[in-house]
């Protein structure tokens, strides 16, 4: 099944646009083994999400351990809800054909982020794969963001560009845009230049997003196809033993106000 | 010891600016395991380098296993040998921390590559580390590097707008740049703005760089500060099992070339 397909079917059938990423931080995890945390956070959420992301980052920093962790984790996420492998890798063609390996066939992630710094070739092993999802790294949500991605290229900043040859590349259906929801004008832009597009959408609570605008903008015209991915708020909303429960709690609640605002948006009237 | 210091040392040493890729192809390593591969490659040429570079694309994509042969394999190299760890990573800061400590800590690098899209906040957390390289991809040797990184900025191409910035990075001396050998005009450029750095040059034999204008444009005025990087032309020297004679040969052959065109160089006279 397509990346697109399944991702569809799982947000109909949770009503939501939620993604949990999987960042598990060992200083913040209250009183369990990190593969004991991820398996209860998904417990806690399975029937709130459209997808899981894990950040390799956070599994990397374990060294082997980590990501044998990130293996079992992986195992532990019910089949009908897809997994985003968040990487952000990009690297000349042989290279990235590697690291698209990897990704795809070794942790079996059902899309996977990407960085487009290098170009097409980095990215061509990635889409080949027709049935994953390839998010290309756009406008991200950090501070430092702007340094490069909103600078002047013959009259258009680099992330509208970057959105530009996206869609010219799609030639399969299967690349989608990461756009973080702390620049919503932003991600207007990126949305009307890609109405059709999957776009990931991290960057609400720990970074400050605002929520309305990250759904009013972000979601295509039938109010599909965004991924809103929230971590820390939802993974630490307590730091006691009842952090599953509080998650699930956080993790409903936002899935609820992001339902709330595609309701009240003018096309859904 | 700083990696600056570690590398002009043993560069000194071993006479040489070559730094051998360890970047194992299982469908081209000749009937041995790729552990035993790359610990002949390395005991094959360890006189003949300046620093070894595994990317860490091979090795993630032989999953679990594949990582502990990077391990093993960093066990091997000489103490006094830097070994750069090419990953190319890129991520916002709370994550690119992750990233840092999973490469300088747990994999024990003295050097990375870093993927400058994201912007200061993701490359921070690598500087911080005071002692290690930063290498920033400046402009990268492979064909789909001039989707975003020639477009025109302020009346700039966007990779020298990452040079300068690079510069301006660069509190501590430990940031350097990766610059293609495949368009030595714009290596020139990128020596002009940052004369003093470390530029990591990849490119020649299998992507079909020049070397003698790598070597020319490459290095800083006193023909150092340039780790002239080659993989598959040394690892693949041979596909039979005279592999690390062969690697030793073609590693030796490129040394003494880099050699000559650096003795022959107008400021060397």
């Amino acid at each position: 099944m397509k990346f697109v397909d399944k991702l569809l079917n799982i947000s109909r059938r949770n009503k939501s646009l939620l993604c949990v990423g999987l960042d598990p931080d060992p200083e913040l995890i209250p009183g369990v083994d990190i593969l004991q945390f991820n398996k209860a956070i998904i417990d806690a959420t399975r029937d709130l999400v459209c997808a899981y992301k894990p950040n390799l980052a956070f599994y990397e920093a374990l060294g082997i351990e980590g990501l044998t962790i990130l293996h079992r984790t992986i195992e532990q996420i019910p089949g009908d809800i897809p997994i985003i492998g968040d990487a952000k890798r990009g690297d000349i063609g042989n290279t990235a054909k590697a690291y698209a390996k990897a990704l795809f066939s070794v942790f079996g992630f059902d899309a996977a982020t990407v960085n487009p710094y290098l170009g097409l070739d980095s990215i061509e092993p990635f889409i080949s794969y027709q049935d994953k999802g390839i998010f290309i790294l756009c406008r991200t949500s950090n501070p430092g963001a702007s340094d490069f991605q909103n600078l002047c290229t013959d009259g258009l900043p680099l992330y509208e560009v970057v959105a530009q040859k996206a869609k010219e590349w799609n030639v399969y259906g299967n690349i989608g845009l990461v756009v973080g929801a702390t620049y919503p004008e932003e991600l207007k832009k990126v949305r009307s230049i890609c109405p059709e597009m999957c776009l990931l959408i991290p960057g609400i609570g720990a970074q400050g997003g605002d929520l309305a605008s990250e759904v009013n903008y972000g979601v295509d015209a039938r109010g599909k196809r965004a991924i809103i991915a929230v971590s820390r708020q939802i993974l630490y909303a307590s730091k006691g033993k009842d952090f599953a429960r509080a998650a699930r709690d956080m993790a409903e609640k936002i899935r609820n106000q992001i339902n709330s605002y595609l309701a009240s948006r003018p096309e859904a009237k």
